[in-house]
């Protein structure tokens, strides 16, 4: 089994200038599952690691299956030494976004989301919230967020991610991107994404660390959410080969992707 | 209630030198609904009208939900004297194309439509086919698609049409153009539509009446679908202002589809 990333990096004392670090999680520390999961080799050491050598470290994840308070939880289970407020995800992110714009969101969200938008208007919604709802992706509750819109003077879409599909222990599965091009196409707009690669999702994060760009370094698995948000940002990407990352002739985990491949882009950051 | 533009084009004995008219059929000759749906005033009449004035008629639809002799059977109760060789559908297309180049389907069809499969190799499946599954569209159904899709090494996407939506009696409903927009962008294909508005589809039809598009006009309730795709294969085309069609101010049966007015372009095509 290939090892951590992370590790790899820690024990090369992260030779070059940075000062920060963001990590990934599903797919970098652990691996999702209908059993809750479970931690990736040599994560919990390569966290702890990093933090004992002084960089600031903080964790931004695209979860939307949880609140962060419960999902913080399950990894502290997992063994690691995680604290609420340095996990950026989505959820909290937007609710700041439709407190301040005086929204009442009509939800599409998974049910243990739901604490997330308490005490939140949502009579007569004027706008749509999709999130990695998996099974509540049904065409009910797909057509009931799409009349919600398309009743709208200007509907308004947003969606926590945009990511294509993420891989559980017993196989890939759609994420919530795939119902956003939906929906968009559907209604004739584009949606609005809060969480990875939106650049503001990642300036909350540098703003939290007190950092610029150019000083942290984000280590993910997927190309275009994790190191194509945080290059566009200024800031490095490490692409990890846990998680969904896959790569053809290699023993991975996932049957094949051929599309996602890239092993030349992989191999660089791996080296950095 | 408006009068269907069917009639008043045949009233007009079609001032224009055509020789032939190709109609759609939900939203122009009929509403559809769960209880198999109703026809539009003045349609049966109007349909009887065209035929008996010489020209010659075909019926086009992206109907995916039925068989075509069962969906004929369905409008030959509604009281339109149509025969299934003059109508063409999606499906009876596609399986010609699937025995042509060898292929073996994964479907996510509609269960009624399913028959039209018949006799097709669908083991080791090296394409999937999604049509407007309608409640068949679970998270689940979805999934099982996609993963299909990805473990090929040239992913194959047919799709039966690539409607955004349309209108059932208690209200409007997503179609098979969402679904198939979502697992292009979650493999990151194209997919190959097969019905309207693919111009190789419209070309069939014409083959069938042996006329050219010049001499023949299609009239539907889709601008994309049915207008735009008669246009681009050198047809001229008709909105009706039933079904689907929407204009804000009008009382017209559906709520709110702003993306969907096009007044101008409407009254130009009733007037011809």
């Amino acid at each position: 089994m290939r090892r951590c990333v992370v590790s790899m990096a820690a024990e090369s004392r992260m030779e070059w200038s940075v000062r920060g670090v963001i990590l990934d999680m599903c797919g970098v520390l652990y691996d999702s599952g209908e059993d809750g999961g479970h931690a990736i080799p040599g994560s919990v050491a390569a966290v702890k690691r990093l933090m004992d050598s002084g960089l600031i470290v903080r964790f931004c994840t695209n979860e939307t299956q949880n609140t962060r308070e419960r999902f913080v939880q399950k990894l502290r289970k997992m063994g690691f030494d995680i604290s609420v407020s340095h996990v950026f995800s989505p959820a909290p992110a937007l609710t700041h976004i439709l407190r301040e714009r005086r929204l009442r969101p009509h939800l599409l969200v998974h049910d243990d989301l739901m604490p997330e938008f308490d005490g939140l208007d949502m009579s007569s919604p004027n706008c749509v919230v999709i999130g990695d709802a998996a099974d509540k992706f049904s065409y009910q509750n797909l057509n009931e967020a799409f009349r919600v819109l398309i009743g709208l003077e200007e509907p308004l879409l947003f969606s926590l991610g945009r990511g294509r599909y993420y891989k559980e222990t017993d196989g890939l599965k759609l994420d919530v991107g795939v119902f956003m091009k939906g929906l968009e196409f559907a209604c004739g707009v584009r949606a609005e994404v809060v969480g990875k690669p939106a650049a503001a999702f990642f300036r909350t994060v540098l703003e939290d660390m007190s950092l610029q760009p150019h000083e942290v370094v984000m280590i993910g698995d997927d190309l275009v959410n994790d190191v194509g948000g945080a290059q566009s940002c200024g800031m490095k990407g490490i692409q990890v080969r846990t998680g969904k990352y896959s790569c053809p002739g290699e023993t991975c985990g996932i049957s094949a992707k051929p599309r996602m491949c890239s092993c030349e882009m992989s191999e660089e950051f791996t080296k950095i």
